[in-house]
């Protein structure tokens, strides 16, 4: 397979005019999940109604789509489902996770996860009311930190800030040696660069799909858990559609054959209908091939923006082996700096305090792309809205 | 306001020549959502792209949505917001509710509720392992039930199978008296018939909304917290949305204002899309004149399925005010029977172990479609599918 990057770019829409750096944010609208919609729509809801949910699959889908999407992340067939948010998912793998090592109680994480994979461990904690404790510590602390009191690991891959990327198969190896499991969160990783769930030996990984899979605001979420930890896996989420027999209506809850049983409700058959479209796209490229375009986008883009802009700090690691499929600089001024890039019609995204964000993601980002982003942000950078010695924002921009 | 149910008729695509009473299960197309999906995907999604979260309003709209929604059941706006799915909302209610409660065990409810909700429910109980009870009593028993050992009483007001419907202003006045708190399913009545949370005083609510509000297949569900509750209700879930400042990254969860902490993760954009579209001709009925037309189609319905039908018993209350609006049937071999009326164009749906189930939607469904049935169902019934002595399925229909 051979990926042929000015193809799939015309298998996006872009606004016109627009360079559109943030997929890792929300990936741009596939042309053809617009008319996959309208068939959903008009030719399965509108023509099946309720049949639908056998004859046009929708009951089997979030399976179906989980097998399509595994190759992405290294997990065979059967060991993907989609469905819910991502928070959701964080709490259906964390505590199955913790129920797997009863005897512990450390969840190691990082300041670098995202908060809400944070925020739903703290929930859960609570519900668990066994003392568990979040032992957070500093993204590069946490090798140090993989103690024999770890219950789990849990950890974005690629910081969402700074897109610093962890060594999953050595953290994994080290949880592992030290008793613990992992959960990985793959939301920067899944169509950002090749994940080997299965070759790491990761036990439960989770993801979105609006980043860089472009399944749209809102799309479902993934759950992926290891073979050897399924059977014995008790979903803390027991909704009816992650049952043995859904259809039976039983009162009692037993858990569903295989990763079906991390399903909780009905799935969204629309947003699915979307992601079917978003995958097919990636059908037809090499997570390889991304890998090397993406690494050549960001090592342009930094030599150049370095180069024009001494007043932007690297927030990114300079080594590409260490970084996502995304640069981030610090700037004091940063939120501003974004917001005229973005009326300049090259949008990153801003986070807070001082982070400025641009993704690239070479199924629709490409060399000229990054040239023109760059002489936009000099262009921002040096035309006088800053003060020259203090980098503050001038009257004139706020 | 008055409701010309001819007028919104028109306003659904509903398949040629199939009389649909399943609008309880999953309900049909609303022409107008195709135009609202092309508007949020071509011109929102593709044009605004990661900008849509705001200038589009989809971070909002789970909140806008729950307004625009919270008159169905008698709620005021900033009391419901919509996301995730039932069985998750199922989960969060109750979860809040057990919180309020801390010095009771018992979760009070029916073997009429559907199973997801009593699934969710043992899974928080095992989470909780704080020896929480879930005492599952006849529906017709429930009253007698609520005992002063109760810490929440959960009760889907509609019965999935039988649409028997629990007095719910009742039932609440009971659970306070008896110190117990309530959380309501309103999966088969948002939409079906007027509901009064607030003149309730019913503690929590949760709903779906691709039954009778026809928001398509896989759309969210909605929760509603008392206005009393909210400001000491502790998400369980404490998703990144639901934090009072999602965008500030902090590391530390804190609730956010109101309902808005109910919600989790982030909103199913294109679903809401559809939802809004189902939500605009719900803006131009009254739910006073859909009871009352719902009434005479289920009244229409048993008197002439009991009068050609003899082999069929009512499983649903005869007294209209007792029901949902839904009617049910009990045979045998309903699942057969079923087939057959489907295969004749006549869609309800079956529910083990003997149930014939049949919707009545007034936005769609008229006298004449129940006439239709009527002669189907006595048609399918009496054609010597059935062995005239024991009911039982001939050879050549299996």
């Amino acid at each position: 397979m051979t990926s042929d990057f000015a193809e799939t770019k015309k298998l996006f829409h872009l606004p016109e005019g627009v360079t559109y750096l943030d997929g890792n944010s929300l990936g741009p609208l596939p042309k053809a999940a617009l008319a996959r919609m309208e068939r959903c729509m008009a030719q399965k809801w509108g023509e099946m109604v309720i049949t639908g949910w056998n004859r046009a699959g929708w009951m089997a889908q979030p399976s179906a789509l989980g097998d399509r999407l595994g190759w992405l992340i290294g997990a065979q067939p059967g060991h993907v489902v989609l469905g819910d948010t991502l928070s959701i998912k964080v709490y259906q793998a964390l505590a199955a996770a913790l129920d797997l090592v009863p005897d512990r109680r450390v969840i190691l994480t990082d300041s670098g996860n995202f908060p809400t994979d944070i925020y739903m461990a703290e929930g859960l904690i609570k519900m668990l009311g066994r003392g568990h404790e979040l032992r957070v510590v500093a993204p590069e602390d946490v090798a140090d930190n993989v103690t024999d009191d770890v219950a789990v690991l849990m950890l974005t891959e690629v910081d969402y800030r700074t897109g610093r990327k962890h060594d999953m198969a050595a953290l994994t190896k080290a949880a592992h040696e030290a008793g613990a499991l992992t959960l990985w969160d793959l939301a920067h990783s899944a169509g950002a660069l090749p994940v080997d769930v299965a070759g790491c030996g990761a036990d439960f990984a989770v993801g979105c799909t609006y980043k860089y899979l472009n399944a749209g605001p809102g799309a479902p979420a993934f759950i992926y858990v290891a073979p050897r930890h399924i059977d014995s896996c008790k979903p803390a989420l027991s909704g009816w559609l992650g049952h043995e027999a859904p259809f039976a209506f039983d009162l009692d809850y037993r858990p569903g054959t295989g990763i079906e049983r991390m399903r909780v409700g009905t799935p969204p058959v629309l947003q699915m209908a979307a992601l079917d479209a978003a995958l097919d796209i990636w059908d037809e490229v090499d997570m390889q091939d991304v890998r090397r375009a993406s690494i050549a986008l960001t090592e342009q883009f930094i030599a150049g923006v370095e180069a024009a802009c001494p007043m932007l700090t690297l927030a990114s690691p300079r080594d590409a082996d260490g970084r996502g499929s995304q640069v981030s600089f610090r700037f004091a001024e940063g939120y501003a700096a974004m917001q005229a890039c973005i009326a300049r019609n090259v949008i990153g995204d801003f986070r807070a305090p001082d982070i400025m964000r641009f993704g690239f993601t070479p199924l629709f980002i490409d060399a000229a792309d990054v040239d023109k982003a760059i002489a936009v942000i000099a262009d921002v950078m040096t035309n006088r809205l800053w003060d020259d010695q203090t980098y503050k924002t001038k009257a004139a921009v706020t």
